[in-house]
């Protein structure tokens, strides 16, 4: 058998999907399973038995939705999966499934599969942006993730745009202020006025720019002019050969991605601002990623 | 003879070396010539014929103070040798030479110098940040700088750290308007009132400085505010394993570098900002990344 598992292990909903060792989507299995029924690693084990239905599988990867160290496969903190913490995941599942696992950051992960089967596919040197509910970044030369020295490589979500608003990491003014799904819908209220009112989320604001709410259109001009900022930032530091841009807010790039190049490239100057392209698997980039991490595992033994 | 050439063809002075195949100091003969003397290439070779006295080379390196195209060694512009732009320095001079010979980037010279013999060595994950008249920066792993997928990766001096003041590459808000040489002296006398006055120099200000005077420390905090940042957003995005700064305001790091690594640390959340070390090789740097690249010229064939 040379199957392979990617398991994305979200904070609501996770996602197996099955490939042949190719990686080829024709042979793919896919299921998505709520995350709350799997509540903790014994739980997962059970859907993941149950979606193999006694099959067996070459090798696994399986995100995660945190921090995690790379060389022992440790979750350091997982705010959507808190079980995680301190445990190896990828471990205490090969137990269960009888064979060798690999942890990944989910971003990471999203990362890999977009570089190399997705809109990355054919270009040596990307940057991927995920614009999710926080930021997450990727620079993947060759098919792999530059980590950096400590693993904390591509945190684009967190550098400093400017601005003045405290962000979940501690510092002020990061992108992810300006652009993250959950402080854009934040952002929209306050302007409103109506603090008190429900969570919007990112999806309200862009609908409600499409129909002409004012306030919904001037913070999503202030989200596309820090992304700008940031992918001149990258270009400046990094040098990509291509941007790929994926997550929930790219899926609206009329009014997120498509300003937001218009700006880099008006203000770009010295910079070889490259092609952006939107990312090209969809919600199934982790599980794919994974099962690509998998393969990684079979090759390097 | 497996002597190797640096020539550092800077734009007052040029910096001859001649290095053993290993790069020991110990077998280095040096000498400064003023470049003005040697205005266009032909009067650099002459100057280098003189250097070498009748003795032989294995292959040399050339500093160009400009853009440059890595694969053709031709020169894009360079501000302060006007003469180079279009031309190939390295195939020109090695006519005359009678070795192979290779073009480097001043910034990129100094930075491979650095990263293998100089303050880096050791390391093999080191981003070099050099504060002069202009800053440059070279993110150097395992000894070769990365340089990007169109050769201009590490331009930190043209990060956006929130300014907004015009910088010489066309954008506002550039590290390079807050910390470079040229600007520090500007900003000075501005804060001064005194805009028709002599121009001021980075040493200048750090002088005053020291004398206490309000304005230079005024600017100097700023500017070390900045810097901070910078390093920062490397650390975010890139994640080196060490920081190596050098430069002409690097020489009073405790009105430079000091007060910027102490705001960098006190602003890092989620950021591992690795040990910031100064430079160690001073102003034959460059000669010295010369002479390096010309050792892999060697090396590689
Ligand atoms: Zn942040
Ligand atoms: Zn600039």
């Amino acid at each position: 058998m040379t199957a392979l598992l990617g398991i994305d292990y979200g904070g609501t909903h996770t996602k197996l999907l099955l490939a042949g060792a190719d990686g080829d989507p024709a042979a793919t299995r896919r299921r998505t399973v709520p995350s709350a029924s799997a509540a903790g690693l014994d739980g997962l084990a059970r859907e993941v038995e149950a979606f193999l239905g006694g099959s067996s599988v070459a090798a696994f990867g399986v995100t995660v939705p945190g921090t995690l160290d790379v060389e022992s496969g440790v979750v350091g903190h997982s705010a959507n999966l808190p079980w995680l913490d301190g445990l190896a995941p990828a471990t205490l599942l090969g137990e269960r499934i009888g064979a060798p696992g690999v942890a990944v950051q989910d971003g990471v992960a999203a990362a890999i599969a977009e570089a190399r089967s997705g809109a990355g596919r054919g270009h040596d040197d990307i940057f991927v942006v995920a614009l999710g509910t926080g930021i997450a970044g990727a620079h993947v030369v060759r098919g792999e993730v530059r980590r950096g020295a400590h693993g904390g490589a591509g945190e684009v979500g967190h550098t400093d745009v400017g601005g003045d608003l405290p962000c979940s990491c501690g510092q002020r003014g990061c992108l992810e202020t300006l652009i993250g799904g959950a402080q854009l819908g934040r952002r929209w209220r306050e302007r409103l006025g109506s603090e008190g009112g429900d969570a919007a989320s990112a999806v309200d604001v862009v609908r409600a720019a499409r129909g002409g709410d004012a306030a919904a259109i001037a913070v999503l001009d202030d989200a596309t002019s820090a992304l700008a900022r940031a992918l001149l930032t990258i270009s400046a530091l990094i040098d990509p050969a291509l941007f790929v841009i994926g997550g929930g807010l790219a899926r609206s790039p009329e009014w997120t991605v498509d300003p937001a190049v218009a700006k880099a490239r008006s203000g770009a100057t010295f910079h070889r601002l490259p092609d952006v392209v939107p990312a090209g698997l969809g919600v199934w980039a982790g599980a794919q990623g994974a099962a690509l991490s998998a393969a990684d595992l079979v090759l390097t033994g």
